[in-house]
């Protein structure tokens, strides 16, 4: 069993992003055991004064020595800051767990949703770096490993519904902003996304590669693999941005390597940790990114047989989860919990 | 050749909706060689007057013999008025072409996108209905038609983002007040959708029958089957509401019957007809709803290989077309001018 003391000094790195914020409220939330908690930020925060279970701290900047004391460090700033400080915290004797992309396909350390392979933290000895897989990833094996489990994903086609969060609060504060705009009748600030994203729709913003695949989409595949220890699972992923604060939704097709019912399929779901259905087909009552936003839960429904392939051997469902919270701040707090003992 | 006279008397059926605008507007755009055009909406509208090939018209209710005299009449109200009128239309000697989905499944009347299958427009001898397909389809098919006479399309699997235009301008309305809602602070008027439809996103909002398919879905599964004259191809959809206002998005995953290139797929969408190629990944432009709207062509990108299947045997697009123009009224028009012998 891994070893984190059951009452850990914390630090929060990149503690004035949305990812960080909620980091803070979640820790006072979930009464998380802290001893302590330092905030850290990129020097022009530095001096800043936020709120961390219940009392006033003040932002430190980075700088060598900064981790000693520390026994876990979240860390969700940039990959460059990951790559350069998560090794730092880990030689203090600290577990980082780091919400980048930086370490998540480096083989020696583990890649981790814990409702999904929280196992791989069970095996590990001493304080090392746990990375948080990407927030697209996460929102979808939550509800795809219970189902992977039962009959064997083959192939999964994914398109997603991605919100503005993804890309940090000043995204969100400018699809507000062009809302006001709207308003007003005044010419849309794009200095973000450098386009129009209120009643717009657009693929997401991430590097495309010379396979025409962009960033976000590799990552599904990647990390999917990765995480279900399965490189032979198929996966083809469309990333779009719609105009959405702060949860996720996509629209996820399934085919399986053995049959697997509808009625089945929602018996699996229902009992699935970190999953709440919501399916209504009379109301017309689906999972809707308003509904996940602030709340733990994945949301998952629309669960239906696709009659596109032979009986029982391809399902649809529809998820929408918070992305700043299970996406990202959320997980990471679960890494710790389980670190602990508690999760 | 199918016979609709050179300088026809024109009827538009629903003129006060947005399509019915759209119809109007397109008319006198395109110099549709119209004799005349009358109007007609629901009693509550009768008497308002329009704009229509830069003439003044009187809007008037339908009526016994209202199509006396009329040689090509637009249906683009509901589906109970087609049901009742579109046949009277026919009887009075004029051809019914009908935007609602009275008609679409009927095996007695054409289903048309002419880019698709106009050519059954010319084996008809006499006026008739011809139903136009519904807005997802004939966007979808625009793109994807190309590729099927090129490889075979076997399956299709398609995730929409569809605006708020397909539930009718009083959706479009509601959108727009609830981000100026938002920007006032005040509560979210809800009459349409009965939910937040600003920065959210929902399922179809039609009826969701016992299979847990819903009415829009079903019918991009039908109305490809009966369009392309093929009842083995497979079809999955999902179909969702983004908070955009008039154009709708597609991704689009297929599997071929024949190997194709990503390159040839390329070629021969390029070479298609109604269809704008907008596949630039340095820049990262693809089709966006908001440059689809208020034009004639589809957008197609986000063409690339899928990796998720054998090679050369599958693809995946992205398109955006304006739901009221070739989703709708365009689409009808383009009939009306195929069966002039001028489309």
């Amino acid at each position: 069993m891994a070893s984190l003391r059951n009452d850990p000094a914390v630090a929060v790195v990149g503690a004035t992003g949305a990812v960080g914020e909620e980091l803070l409220s979640l820790l006072e939330q979930r009464r998380f055991p802290a001893r302590s908690v330092r905030v850290f930020a990129s020097p022009r925060s530095a001096g800043k004064v936020l709120r961390a279970m219940g009392r006033s701290v003040t932002v430190e900047p980075l700088a060598p020595g900064c981790f000693d004391g520390t026994d876990v460090a979240f860390f969700s700033a940039s990959a460059g800051v990951s790559r350069e400080w998560a090794p730092q915290a880990v030689a203090s004797g600290a577990w980082a767990v780091d919400k980048s992309s930086a370490f998540r396909m480096d083989p020696r350390f583990p890649l981790v949703i814990p409702e999904v392979n929280g196992d791989e933290l069970d095996a590990l000895r001493a304080p090392t770096i746990v990375a948080v897989p990407n927030c697209s990833t996460i929102i979808a094996l939550v509800a795809v490993t219970p189902l992977h489990r039962e009959a064997g994903v083959a192939r999964m086609v994914v398109s997603t519904y991605q919100a503005a969060s993804g890309a940090g609060a000043a995204a969100m504060a400018e699809l507000e902003q062009q809302a006001r705009e709207f308003a007003a009748g005044a010419p849309y600030t794009t200095a973000i996304f450098g386009r129009q994203y209120l009643f717009n729709v657009f693929s997401h913003n991430s590097t495309v590669g010379p396979d025409g695949q962009n960033d976000e989409e590799r990552k599904l595949v990647d990390e999917t693999r990765r995480i279900w220890r399965d490189p032979s699972v198929m996966v083809s992923a469309t990333c779009v941005r719609v105009p959405v604060l702060r949860a996720h939704s996509e629209s996820i097709n399934l085919t399986f390597r053995r049959p697997l019912s509808e009625e089945r399929a929602r018996q699996v779901l229902a009992a699935a940790p970190g999953l709440q259905l919501v399916d209504d087909r009379a109301a017309n009552r689906f999972p809707e990114p308003i509904e996940a936003a602030g709340r733990d839960p994945v949301l998952v429904g629309r669960i239906r047989a696709d009659g596109s392939q032979p009986d029982g051997m391809g399902l649809s469902i529809f998820v929408s989860g918070d992305q700043v919270r299970k996406g990202a701040a959320l997980n990471g707090i679960q890494i710790a919990e389980r670190l602990l003992g508690r999760g």
